[in-house]
């Protein structure tokens, strides 16, 4: 991938159309086309170079950007063909019989057992999903056409990129990152992954903004555009790749890329609280009604699982959280250890270790993920571990 | 790291101790020790020379591990210390009078202000934790003393290495393969990171050793060795980070990575199950009694978590599996998508979509991972999703 900027004075354009490069433009020519022929039996060479040159002419393409010439088998050893100087690729009538074209010829068609010649061998050539950019033009005992190879497939790749630090990002979204046209997403998630992004087109999208930011991730990869969505943490754990899937509705490849998540994250750092099961539990009431949230708090609470709370509380919403800590409290001890992290793999990164009773409540913001502990969570040499087995 | 094996014909010995080399051997002296000298203003330099030489030979040390001579200031000047050609350390009596030495002098004590020059010198320079090699020497004129740094600390990663594939694993844990001086694992873990470990010293332990394994790689690190203990998926989920560090007790600093665990690969690869709250449960009731499983499957059930299982089954054990089946299916809809993973990131990875009533439940085993969606789950366009929020 090249620089790009918005206000760029040098560019490199890429085209299958002849024109003259503007001022610092560097115009290259892609293989983007195939040119078919069909041809009498020993039509002179200057005849069909003529036609194929007039006819690229007039339709303003550029010739450097025919990668072959494709025709009927049978005149694969005219001189007219290896005059063009193309590599060539060759079909039998019925391979070409079965491709659809706009201008099939019941002449040709009884004489050498396929209607088309010139645009069915372009387009046989050129492959799936390509089309022709100039039908059938007849010249002096020969046609010619050209077929363009199908667009470039755009795709959509929701990348989770980990809490922060490059060092907790898996090889497989540093990979998806390096090869996208486009990124999509938060800006500070962007900063996180400035040192991969370099001159790619970044769309700094605002908080909040989840249903923007995916819209316009689909919106360009549909345009053929190769984009990678980032999501904070694991792009599937409360994360951007569930709302790509359901507006996608399986136009455009969705792949999902999991990161570190930011309670996996808490948890090595604090040791091990997450070591036997456990329940995830957002206590953002914004999508989720709040007797579903209790609901949840109070069955992971009663069961005994260690509880991973994302999104614990913001400046104005408190409630949420104040509720599942009394709720917890009516089935933990006091000194029950909790986990609380934030800015985790950031600069200002904080991991402490307090008790249900202790914690810190004012401390904890949207930035923040707790781990509670269940009855067999214990502090061993200021590490939080839950036994894999049960005492007994 | 050099390569190494246990039937090796060369070989790189590193040591202080002075010997000749053995056939197919490389010796290496490395800089470990400080030479503590004490000496008479004025005192000769072939005398200081000769009792150096003498007292190394004696002990059996090569003098090209002497990283440094260390004296009193004041003796900084004196020609015979010049005459060693070592990097010179210095301290003034008030320093050297606070190091704890064996072989203290009153005499000393009354002339220069500290009980000890020799020994208290060589230990100062040679820093924390650092012995002494050999005690105090009495030589014309002159004392002399060899200190050796304190020995490398060991210290314990427990690191989390992904399902399987080279591309979901994180930078930080393919960093401390890289720099550890050995892995220990279970046989397969260590094949999956055959491409880092090349020549370390890797010690291949059986499945369900988990104990073994860790002890080992305890004990490696408390005699001063760089060890990784590998964990597949996160080193903390049901994995072997908390029995480490119980094992541990604190005397060896443990480090824990984490890694994209088994549900997050499977989630990544079926779409998005886990887009909202959810619990993860493991089935083996060999440490967990069975009431407590099933109790935690009833309480996660009703509360409309979606569900992700580990150790879901195995060839004998299969009750578990059943139960948690039979208990779900009293609050969700036999339609209910389930995804089925199993030997996720490795050759004969298989990701399918079922449903609760239709899940082949005799293809479960110890390698897969289940992910049983909750009443909001869906399938769009063959993909799994747990939408955010939840529709009114």
């Amino acid at each position: 991938p090249l620089p790009w900027s918005e206000e760029g004075r040098l560019a490199v354009r890429v085209s299958d159309r002849f024109s003259a490069a503007n001022e610092g433009e560097l115009l290259l020519h892609p293989p983007s086309l195939i040119l078919g022929v069909g041809l009498e039996r020993g039509a002179p060479a200057s005849l069909l170079l003529d036609h194929v040159a007039r006819t690229l002419e007039n339709e303003g393409l550029a010739r450097a950007s025919l990668a072959a010439v494709a025709t009927l088998d049978l005149k694969g050893d005219e001189p007219a063909v290896a005059a063009l100087g193309l590599p060539l690729r060759l079909f039998d009538a019925a391979a070409l019989d079965r491709i659809e074209v706009p201008n099939p010829s019941p002449t040709v068609a009884a004489a050498v057992g396929t209607a088309s010649v010139a645009e069915a061998a372009a387009l046989a050539a050129a492959g799936e999903g390509a089309v022709l950019a100039v039908p059938k033009r007849i010249g002096q005992r020969a046609t010619c056409a050209v077929a363009r190879f199908a667009p470039p497939k755009g795709r959509l790749t929701v990348a989770g990129i980990g809490p922060g630090a490059p060092a907790m990002r898996t090889a497989e979204v540093e990979a998806a990152i390096a090869y996208a046209s486009d990124i999509v997403g938060y800006g500070p998630y962007l900063d996180l992954v400035a040192d991969l992004t370099g001159a790619k087109r970044c769309h700094r999208l605002a908080i909040g903004k989840e249903n923007e930011r995916a819209e316009l991730a689909l919106r360009l990869a549909r345009a053929g555009r190769a984009v990678v969505l980032l999501a904070s943490g694991d792009a599937g754990i409360y994360a951007l790749a569930g709302l790509a899937l359901e507006l996608s509705g399986g136009a455009v490849p969705v792949t999902v890329l999991p990161g570190i998540s930011a309670m996996q994250a808490a948890s090595a750092k604090a040791g091990a609280p997450l070591g036997h099961d456990f329940s995830v539990i957002s206590l953002s009431d914004l999508l989720t009604p709040l007797e579903t949230i209790r609901a949840r708090v109070e069955a992971a609470a009663a069961a005994d699982f260690v509880i991973a709370f994302y999104n614990p509380a913001s400046r104005e919403r408190r409630r949420p959280l104040e509720e599942a800590l009394a709720i917890i409290a009516r089935y933990r001890d006091p000194e029950t250890p909790v986990v609380r992290a934030r800015n985790l793999g950031r600069r200002d990164e904080l991991v402490t270790v307090e008790t249900l009773a202790g914690l810190d409540r004012e401390a904890v913001d949207m930035t923040t993920v707790l781990i509670v502990g269940n009855s067999q969570t214990t502090v061993i040499a200021g590490r939080v571990v839950t036994p894999r087995g049960y005492s007994s």
